[in-house]
Parts: structure tokens; C-alpha cells; sequence
């Protein structure tokens, strides 16, 4: 047996690093409309100027300004109206002193104007003749080639997350079909002969397998494709043979289950039974998170990370953000933004734990929704439950980190709470 | 023809009310790994207690807690150990005084006993004696039932929107199939000559479909299910036939298309002809939105809603939020929930509308990352592009309402940004 490892996060990132800085990331193509959600594996530049002609921003008449200076409604200017610009449709029309066309919104602007003139301030007289009472300005209600953007600026870069309010400007960049990283693949597999599925009534001492669906669901959020959710039974072959069959398809495999330490040796031999290098990691000094198990597979086609979380399913959540998350992310996804984050005032003490990193659950709630608290903004209240209590799940929208060493925060003061959904 | 509506969002909605409140919203099952996303169409109650039975959260020896009072490391008590319980597994154990038995984390604690020593303050003694050194309380380390939530504690309330974070909990409550509410089925059409698809190289004077795509983004963001995405001419015959095949199987048909005058009474025209009641609105009293066209259609077997937008990218996005998002989280979803908002310290003035609420889209970012602002919290930029330009598009994290009437906001206000991803 070898050496019990405890690790800090930054020296398990360093381990990270030694087995995955050189793998080469799959990616694959889709269509734009099935782009919301996934990473970019290209930079987004735009392929043209946008407007690549001018275009008009009015319904209206395209003039020479000058042809309108010192005009006013007792003196009109009468200009000659050549005809109709066409949407879509180059305009063959040139305007000189004197004339005008008329252009809708966002038809092109004829050579010689420089200058647009909204309908309503326009009398029509007869079939070729207009008069215009108010002067405009060179360049009025004209959208000049490029004023929105240039050809081979660049929107996006290559790791971006795509979101729906991105979608607008990739199909502006002619982007229908896009390269983003492939999902990584994960199975989950739940282990304790205290597990029941969902769907079934637990009998006595026993509990709903809540972990691995927690689990594929923050998982799915992040962007990756869980395959399958399994319980095996707390028996050491029927476990390994699970993580082998789960090995082959998956790029990860997710141990949820048992948190007692008798459970927590008796993952890592079989975790450390599956190929090598193996177990990499014992423990993480992060409270919570301890008994987190890590082992790791480089002698397959394609290294394999297998990752035994905590039971209690408020500590596998936060490790699987803190640790699960963001492994995937920047090896698989190309993504190492930081986590969005927002400021709260925390309502509670934190301490900070001794020679480990603590993360604390909070609930946010808007200042004023909270009695004895009026001023604006977020407060955030640890979350803090029983081990294996759950029905605070759904209240932890966040998480906020104390380093190990520092003093802990004090209640009011104001934190940086990571967001985890 | 008849009169030319425009409406406030109020009268609109009332209209809206109308026509749709006796509508029956159609639902339909799925499995929990699916539920993310979707509105509940029924609400979720524990349907049992939890813990169900009296659970230890540590590993180690339950004991009668009187048996420790006043030991010390000098004066330890002796036990006699009867053994261990195992996990899933009622304990048969009964603990008198003098006695305990090894009970794992999350396993059920034997009748007699009413506390927990954690592992690490036992000393075993051979087989059947252990050593406690220190006092523990009654009900230390233990859940008792019902702790965690209570059978019929409800959770989620119907028309709640399924988030990540909620999957946990579902499936303690034993959800593994649960009722949702049907997507609303939308199609989007697109007119306007200068068109083409975001694939094409745009000729002179085109422009590739942004709305469609963005527009179809943000409905599936929402939770619609969008059919199809289509390209019309401007012409009525190929416009009207399209409509009315998207009718055929949609909910909802969004036309999106050129915004010039001309181009609304085209619109609206067509609209009018699809069927009856036909055309409600001719325009809303908001800004940016005016030319919103809005037709209803009761004269089929359910009823079917034609939503003109104005062509206006930035506008488009505005009016999909404050009207089509709302009408059909409402009628088809079952969520009247306000919408997510922050409050965000303005950097510029916002004039109000005359007699019209104007929805002013902002850029978020925080206080520290901008020049001249050194306040934490968060900074709304209003985007102000014009017409047509869509550089900004990604930006737009939310709007600002300005009510009609009001005196508008003034650069520094804190203003609320409702969110609008």
C-alpha cells in the first residue's frame, strides 16, 4: 500500500497538469442552433463589415445635406424623387444636387447622398417631386460600412462557453456551423447497500440514491454528457467490474456513495486496482472534501480520471464544483474563466479550518427579504446542515471560499460568494 | 380595416387573459434525468420522512449517553460490544446499560441507545469490549427521524422552473418520474428580401437572418420548443401560406422580419387574414417595440398566437422578453414568477417615454473593473446602438423599465436590471 496522499488544490492541479497538459482535446461541429451551451474550439471572428453597404436606419429619403441647409417650413426645398431603392437590391440610382430616392429602412443608400430624410418630414407632390422643410445633418440616419463592426474583429475566443444571448452575433459572423470541444463523457456510479433508486420506496435504514442524480445534473449543467447512473452493491468486485465497464466509454468515473471510513478504504483499493498510475490522491485539505479519492488511468488509449466523492451529498457538490468542475472545464473544454462570482454580506461566522481550505454553502437572499437587514444588495447565509441532511439542497446557490491560514470571515462583512448554477 | 390598436402592456395582457385564461395547459410525464429545465406541473411534497429512521452521522459505537457521563481519561467506561450493524439493515442490537455496538455513518442506530462515540474516541479492547474516555450527550451524532424534512413538507410548487440545483431533492422525494408542463411549440419565419441564411455570404446590400436565430435562442433558453426556422420572401401569398402551415402545428408563430413601415401594415395585413379574431394589437406603448404586431386565432381547435416583432435585432430581443416570454410562461408554462433582477448603480441618464414604459438594455459589470468607479457592486451601461447594429447584442445582460410618466433615472441612481439570461 502506498503512501497515504493528502492534497492541497493546488497540488492535486499540479498532478492534473503532469497527466493531462498534453492531451489533445476532441472536438466536433454543430450546427449554430445546437451551439447554445457549448465551448467554443475556435475563435469567432467577424468575416465581414457590418453594414457592408450603406444602409438607412429610417424609412425615408436619401438627400444631399446640403441640398436641405437654411431650409425651413417657410421656405421648402422641392427635390426631384428618381424612384425607389429596392431591399436587397443594389441601388442603381445616383443622387445628385437636387434629387432624391426614396430608401426603406435598411435599404441601401444611393451613391451621391450622405444624408437621410425620415417620410414624416417629407411632402410628397406628385409622382416625382418632394419637398422637404427641415435641414439634416451629412451623414443623418446612415449606418456607414463597418459602424456596427469590421471585418475579422473577434467576438469570441476559443474556451468561450456559448450562451443565448451570443447566438445573435455568430449568425451575423456567418457562423452556421461552429467547432466546440466535445462533451467529456462521465458515468456515474453509486455504491452502499443502504442505496435505493428514486422511483422506490426505501424500506427501513435504507435511502434514496440522491447523490448521483445531484451529481449528473451539475454535471449536464456544466456541459458535460453523462452516460449512464448505476448502484452496485458494496462489494468489491462487483464495484471494479462496474468502474472497468464504465471506464471503457466514459472519459470519467464518478464513485458516489458510502462516507464512512470503512467505505472510504475500500473505494481507493478498488479504484487503485483499475490501471495505473492509480490512486493519485487520498484526500484533498479541504473542508468539506476530505475523504475525496482520485486515481488516475494513463495506460488506456486515453487517460481516464476516476473520482470517488464524499457521501454526504452538500460535501459532493461542492467538491464536484471546486475539484470536478473545473478539471473539466480546462482539459476538456478549453475553459479556465474564473467561476462568476458575486458579493454578499455573510450573516454568520466562517472559520477557517486548520491547515485546509474551508468552502462554505450559502443561500443568497436579496437584503431587504430578510428581517432586521434593510440595506440593498445580497446577503449570504451558510448553509448548515446535518451531515447527510438535504432538504438545503435546492437553498445553495453558492459557495464562499476561506483559505486555509487566514482568519475566517466575521459576521457582515462582505465575501465573495462563487455561484454555483 | 379597422382601428388601429395600440396598446399598453396592461391592455395587452387583459386581451391576452381573454382569449387564453380558460385554456388548459397540457402537460406531460418525464424521467427525472430529464427534469431539469421544465416547469412542474404538479407541486412536490416529501412523501416520507427523512431520515425515515433514527441514523447515526458518524462512524462509531452507539451507547447509552448516562453510561459516559463523568468518564475521563483516568476513569474510562468499559462496554460490551455486541457487535455491528450493518448498512441497509435493521439493527436487531438492543442497547442495554453497559453495552454498544459499532454503527457506520448513515447507519441505523439500535433501539436502547441514544448517542453516538465517534470511532476515534474508542479504544477496542478485544472482541466484544470497547473503552470510552470521554462523556457524550444524549442524541449526540445522531439524526433522529424527521430531522431533515418531514413526510408532506412541500418543496416545489406547481409552475416552479426545475433547476440544477433542485435535482437532489427531487429525487429524495422519491420523483423519478415527474408531471411537467408541454413545451410550447413556436415556429419562426423570417421575411424580408435582403435575407439570407447565416451559412451564405451576404451579396451586396443582403444581410444574413440574425433575429431568427437569437429569437429562437432565448424561446429555448425559456423553455419553448422551437419547430422551425424559415425564410420568406417579402411577398403575401408565400408569407400567408407559411404562416398558416407554422400554425398547423406550432402554438405560436413568431414572424420576424423588416421593420420598416411599409413592411408593418404588410405584416400585419397578413396576419389579419390567417384567421379570427385576426389582429389585437397594431403596436405596443413601448419603446423600443412599437411595431409589435400581435394576432390571436380562436377559431381552431386551440388557440394560436402570431407575434410581428419588430426587425430591429436589439428591439426584437426587448419585445420577446416583456411580452412573449411572459405570455408564455403564463399560458403554457404555469410560472407567473417574477423575473430574475439585480440592482446595479446606472452610469448614464435614462430619459422616460412620452405616454410609453421605456425597456433600456444594459450591460452589466462590476463596480471595481471600470475606470472611475471604485464602489463595489454592479454598474448598468445602457447599450445604445443604432438601429439594426448588433456588435452589442452579446452584451446585453438585461433591461431597465422606465415606466411612462416617470422622471426617467439619472446617472448614478441604482437602478433594477431585470435579467434577461
Amino acid at each position: 500500500m502506498k503512501l497515504l496522499q493528502v492534497d492541497s488544490i493546488q497540488s492535486l492541479e499540479e498532478k492534473f497538469a503532469t497527466y493531462f497538459a498534453s492531451m489533445e482535446k476532441k472536438q466536433e461541429e454543430v450546427e449554430l442552433r445546437q451551439v447554445r451551451g457549448r465551448y467554443l474550439a475556435e475563435d469567432i471572428l467577424a468575416d465581414m463589415d457590418s453594414p457592408s453597404f450603406r444602409r438607412s436606419v429610417v424609412d425615408g429619403y436619401a438627400v444631399r445635406a446640403a441640398d436641405t441647409f437654411g431650409v425651413s417650413e417657410s421656405i421648402p426645398v422641392f427635390l426631384e424623387s428618381l424612384g425607389s431603392v429596392t431591399m436587397g437590391k443594389a441601388s442603381t440610382f445616383f443622387i445628385g444636387s437636387g434629387q432624391t430616392a426614396y430608401v426603406p429602412t435598411g435599404g441601401m443608400i444611393p451613391e451621391g447622398a450622405d444624408a437621410m430624410v425620415m417620410v414624416e418630414h417629407i411632402d410628397r407632390l406628385g409622382e416625382n417631386m418632394v419637398s422637404i422643410n427641415r435641414p439634416v445633418a451629412p451623414g443623418a440616419h446612415i449606418m456607414n460600412i463597418g459602424d456596427d463592426f469590421h471585418k475579422r474583429e473577434r467576438f469570441f475566443s476559443k474556451g468561450h462557453r456559448v450562451t443565448t444571448k451570443d447566438i445573435g452575433l455568430l449568425a451575423a459572423c456567418g457562423m452556421a456551423k461552429i467547432a466546440v470541444y466535445r462533451k467529456p463523457r462521465l458515468s456515474v456510479i453509486s455504491t452502499g447497500d443502504e442505496l435505493v433508486e428514486p422511483g422506490m420506496k426505501p424500506g427501513p435504514c435504507q435511502i434514496r440514491d440522491i447523490n448521483a442524480y445531484a451529481i449528473s445534473a451539475y454535471a449536464e449543467e456544466l456541459g458535460a454528457e453523462v452516460l449512464d447512473l448505476a448502484i452496485v452493491a458494496d462489494d468489491a468486485d462487483a464495484y471494479r467490474n462496474a468502474a472497468l465497464k464504465a471506464m471503457e466509454k466514459s472519459d470519467m468515473v464518478i464513485l458516489s456513495g458510502g462516507s464512512s471510513a470503512g467505505n472510504k478504504d475500500f473505494t481507493a483499493q478498488v479504484v487503485d486496482s483499475l490501471g495505473k498510475p492509480g490512486v493519485v490522491t487520498h484526500g484533498l485539505a479541504i473542508r468539506p472534501g476530505k475523504p475525496t479519492i482520485i486515481g488516475i488511468f494513463t495506460d488506456r488509449e486515453e487517460p481516464k480520471t476516476v473520482i470517488g466523492l464524499p457521501g454526504h451529498p452538500l460535501s459532493s457538490i461542492m467538491v464536484f464544483d471546486v475539484v470536478v468542475g473545473t478539471f473539466l472545464r480546462k482539459y476538456y473544454l478549453g475553459n479556465e474563466e474564473s467561476p462568476k462570482t458575486i458579493h454578499a454580506k455573510i450573516t454568520e461566522n466562517i472559520h477557517a479550518g486548520e491547515g485546509r481550505t474551508t468552502y462554505q454553502l450559502v443561500n443568497l437572499s436579496r437584503g431587504e427579504e430578510m428581517e432586521g437587514h434593510s440595506e440593498r444588495g445580497w446577503l449570504a447565509q451558510p448553509i448548515r446542515a446535518k451531515s447527510g441532511a438535504i432538504a438545503q439542497l435546492a437553498r445553495a446557490h453558492g459557495y464562499v471560499a476561506i483559505p486555509q491560514g487566514s482568519e475566517g470571515v466575521r459576521a457582515g462583512e462582505t465575501v465573495e460568494v462563487i455561484l454555483i448554477e
